[in-house]
């Protein structure tokens, strides 16, 4: 019963995996797409969001089966349930990148982020991608020092959105309202799209430290998370 | 057993109600805040965000005991698992609230929405009371017809919301950019209450028609819903 668990949770974590390498090689391609206005590379990605959702849906097919073909109790119950939590974030993960890719088509063939705030959406995309990497790798083979490493990340693609603020409101931004509402969106589908990795980082150190509740508690402890964008 | 179960389900289900009523009230008063550009009604939000987490971390934690007490299968097993998933959409739900509030108490004392928009914030803040008013009496009586009305609310949201872009946009606007940001993440966040409302919805019709997996299918069959807010 036992090793038919674990073998039937390997295949879960195999999946959720593919579902982080899946999410982070979207945003990628979307990135890419923006800073280049590539049609064809935001269409790649746009025809690539079903995939993550067919596989959000075979998890939780997956997990339900598990848990009623192995019964498991406490922690291992946990393990299921949490990787049914983990693949909506995934799932989300691939949503944000589908918008970065979605807005990019919309405004071909210009590009709908002025040249001088593309460095920073060069950065972000540098971000994005080194941390859906990690989450992959934390999801084959969970440790707390990776996870702490992706929440670096989350605190730099936290202030890349501040300085991108800061740009769009600065008495130089000369590109009008309608750039800077893109601009805008694009940096908070950045920051959201790093929140949901923080998300699944979560779960795995609840998993990790065996801790069930560490969501309602700060961990770690910075400072507040959950501001506004527009602050 | 059964007993047993029906009786903590019970109990969750109260909580969950309690939660989309919290989240329900959290953004009337963050709206008003908005629109009278209210601090201490602000502040109220914000310092009653923390109710709605610690709601989140009761519900989870009460699944888990009643799944380790109970070892509920099938459809038990997914009602109770429904439950946590829906407790973090309500409580993303606050958290939208709370961004209202905190931009608003940004602004103050000035208002963080021009003039010539308020006539629609009001209107998204009556469409969210409506969805979560809704929302919390489908969580007390799953019933369909209640699910397609809020359904059919959110798709008036996401017309206030393309009205909100093209006010914005359109050569008559005045107010300048950073108005123009403020105004156009507020209405992000109401239409992603009304999305997380949905996301609710969803779940409770899986609950009562029995369709394990719907989420991987268009229901209802709607324009597409997922396109960025920036279209």
């Amino acid at each position: 019963m036992r090793r038919g668990f674990e073998h039937e949770l390997a295949e879960i974590q195999d999946l959720l995996t593919e579902m982080a390498a899946r999410a982070g090689s979207a945003m990628n391609t979307a990135t890419q797409a923006m800073l280049n206005a590539d049609l064809q590379a935001a269409q790649a990605v746009i025809a690539g969001d079903d995939v993550l959702d067919d596989l959000t849906g075979r998890i939780e097919r997956a997990c339900y089966d598990t848990v009623a073909r192995q019964q498991p109790v406490a922690r291992d119950l946990r393990t299921v349930v949490s990787a049914m939590q983990i693949s909506s974030s995934l799932e989300r993960m691939g949503d944000l990148a589908d918008h970065v890719a979605k807005l990019t088509s919309m405004r071909h063939p210009d590009k709908c982020i002025p040249e001088d705030v593309r460095p920073m959406f060069a950065q972000m995309g540098t971000v994005a991608d080194q941390m859906a990497t990690r989450t992959a790798a934390l999801l084959g083979t969970p440790d707390l020092a990776g996870a702490s490493a992706i929440l670096a990340m989350d605190d730099q693609m936290d202030q890349l959105h501040r300085d991108l603020f800061t740009a769009v409101l600065a008495p130089t931004w000369t590109h009008g309202v309608e750039a800077a509402i893109d601009t805008t969106l694009m940096s908070r589908y950045y920051e959201r799209y790093a929140d949901h990795a923080v998300a699944v980082v979560r779960r795995v150190i609840q998993l990790v430290t065996g801790d069930p509740f560490p969501l309602t508690a700060t961990w770690p402890p910075t400072a507040e998370r959950d501001r506004p964008a527009g602050g």
